[in-house]
């Protein structure tokens, strides 16, 4: 196909301005990776961590689909199916829904960097790792930032967020829905309300609840939302869903100073995802194998309906808790009603290496559960049941393979 | 599979605090979209504008494999193996290279987030569109910008960029190597050692060019590169590339604030992507699949070897200009070796509205080509010969378009 040989160098660069001398010419001095000669192969894992989780047909499908341009008419009507699917999903009419081309933290950012600006004081919720997370990216750009630390495990009571509501006067509460580094479901029944009462805004992470148990963004009173595509969506990692309130927007509105990300910055985010009358800007290229499969999820999910995704995870996860009862593990959560029907936490059995059983789980069932996260490192294994994983099929399996770690790992090692 | 039917609301939700009152139960009063009761349906479309680009057979198949951790060991070798990509596209030795969880513009605010603080003077070649977007994100975190603007078709001689470090005295200076808003491909032998005499780091955008046109990071002493998924590379958008010399890693590691964004902090990034010799730690979720696919598209290129891939570009894009001519076109960069062998600027024909001839060449051929972008808007219509779409056979195509296109559109509109 092509003619001739020519050698790198000279030849091939440009000759314009007298500054460029008569370069001996530059050599391929880095060679094509021996490693990218042999084919892609890919393990067959069943995934059982708190996400990411498996993709079930019609998601993979999608992914295999070719590829059309991010602005045609085509595309923007899958992104506004997106749209609708979340606004389902978040049980909300805020036009101001859409999808970040980035994960979960990306799509945590992108709700701090608008709804903060620098001296905002800003509480929240760290009762794990995600708090932290938001704590960090919080103070990162400069707002006051009012972390209400507690132990892996606990969760905020209607009081305790009164308490700091009216000492620190934030103009954003952080909460976790589903903390999936502890385990622990956190109540939202009243916090909206209570926050609006302090004329703060409520900013809720769905990111391993969604889904899986319920929640009503507009009812509630959450002001932001957001949550992950990679956990009971069983989509790809690499997108993620966020909504604003009317209250939130009018914030992200009196901004005097422009959010630090262009990538994130909703007014342009507003205009490519059409929530607005104007026509559609190009602001960056969008993911679009990924939302075609992040589509296809909410349309799993929409067919499937929330209410019975949510019974299936309530159900199949108290099976699992049972399971793991009946081999005398202890939950890590104690109060039931405060168990996450998605990722079940389970205090390390005494006297094993937590990494033990999480490897020999992995390596002789090819199945993924894991150790504990930030302040939970050590402390938990975690099984998640995220999704089309959520099945009677998939606990027996992993209780089976539990059952086995823990007759053949070293005991009392510590 | 599920026995009854509960209804949503009470029955569902946490009966935990004292505070939480009997609520009325909430209700799903968002339905299931009836849009996403359809099957997802994809149209067929040759893309040659100016990116994305559609995916070769290897890379479609990649986009349709199984979810694996991405914390697995088989992630880690996919995530080694893209690193390794990366260094033989860019030809480049640094540690410090890895894929960017997010789209071209996200690997520029890497590059910015990372490199620039507050009050440091940044420089920027400004011809075009994405020197003006370097220069917002600049300003957005409080660097002093000082944007060395020139008309659509310019491009930036050693001369000028030396008046410029002389006079701004920048840390850091912005050049785009191929300006797919314009066509101009920017010289860049010499533009390296000139700004390490000013004590300036050079970042240079790749996103169109890279694979297309020799650039050799080392070599050229590019200190910050980037590029993106979905150009040559012929990847789904959503990843890119960046590299990082060890001149601009200690301005990083000299820095007194932390970057703004916890996502693109190139300390957890370079762990992750295990760039130092600490064992790597949880940050975000990588998107997974969407790294499958760019694993196989580095492998392609690699396999065809840089040289052939220049080549390759430089003919079929040579035969295009050729075509093009022929029609009575206009090419929208004067100067032969200051045009970009993978986007090609037209000048819009008089008389036409651009418009009118991007539709009539979609409507009639499922052919994309595109209007300007930017400062080019109204300029300039431009057509892409990316990766496996740089062929003969595809600018014979696109050129039947057009010809049909210029004879069926109306003239003198305007
Ligand atoms: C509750 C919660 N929030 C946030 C995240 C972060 O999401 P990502 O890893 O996609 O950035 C996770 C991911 O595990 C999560 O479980
Ligand atoms: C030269 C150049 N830089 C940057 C970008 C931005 O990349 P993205 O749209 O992936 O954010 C593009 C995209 O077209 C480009 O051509």
């Amino acid at each position: 196909m092509f003619r001739a040989l020519v050698t790198a160098g000279a030849a091939l660069k440009p000759r314009t301005t007298g500054w460029v001398r008569a370069m001996a010419s530059y050599q391929l001095l880095v060679p094509p990776p021996e490693a990218l000669q042999k084919p892609l192969s890919v393990p067959n894992r069943l995934l059982l961590g708190p996400g990411p989780s498996n993709l079930p047909p019609r998601v993979l499908a999608a992914g295999g689909l070719q590829m059309i341009g991010h602005m045609h008419k085509e595309m923007y009507q899958i992104m506004d199916e997106i749209k609708q699917g979340i606004q389902y999903l978040f049980q909300t009419k805020n036009r101001l829904t859409l999808a970040i081309s980035g994960s979960g933290h990306c799509a945590l950012e992108a709700a701090l960097f608008n709804v903060l600006e620098p001296g905002d004081s800003f509480l929240v919720g760290a009762n794990g790792i995600w708090g932290l997370r938001a704590a960090d990216i919080g103070e990162r750009i400069g707002a006051r930032v009012h972390p209400m630390v507690k132990e892996p495990g606990g969760h905020y009571t209607l009081q305790e967020v009164e308490e700091g509501l009216a000492q620190h006067k934030p103009v954003l509460l952080f909460l976790t829905q589903g903390e999936s580094s502890t385990g622990v479901l956190q109540p939202l029944d009243g916090y909206g309300e209570l926050c609006h009462r302090y004329k703060c805004l409520l900013l809720v992470d769905s990111v391993a609840s969604l889904g899986g148990t319920p929640i009503y963004m507009d009812q509630q009173g959450i002001d932001i939302l957001y949550s992950g595509s990679q956990k009971v969506l069983n989509a790809p990692p690499g997108t993620s869903l966020i909504s604003f309130s009317d209250q939130a927007r009018n914030k992200i509105d009196a901004r005097k100073t422009k959010p630090c990300s262009f990538y994130l910055d909703m007014k342009w985010l507003a205009n490519i995802w059409g929530c607005e009358d104007q026509p559609r800007m190009y602001h960056h290229t969008t993911p679009v194998i990924s939302l075609y499969s992040l589509r296809e999820s909410l349309a799993v999910l929409a067919q499937q309906g929330l209410e019975n995704s949510w019974r299936q995870h309530r159900e199949v996860t108290a099976y699992l808790h049972g399971c793991l009862q009946g081999l005398g593990l202890q939950l890590f959560v104690k109060d039931p009603a405060l168990r996450l029907p998605t990722v079940t936490t389970v205090a390390v059995p005494a006297g094993y290496d937590w990494r033990d059983i999480v490897s020999y789980v992995m390596n002789h069932f090819d199945i993924e559960i894991t150790g504990g996260l930030g302040p939970s490192v050590g402390k938990v294994l975690r099984i998640g049941l995220l999704g089309c994983n959520a099945t009677r099929e998939n606990v027996d399996r992993v209780v089976e393979a539990l059952k086995e770690a823990l007759q053949r790992c070293p005991r009392n090692k510590l």
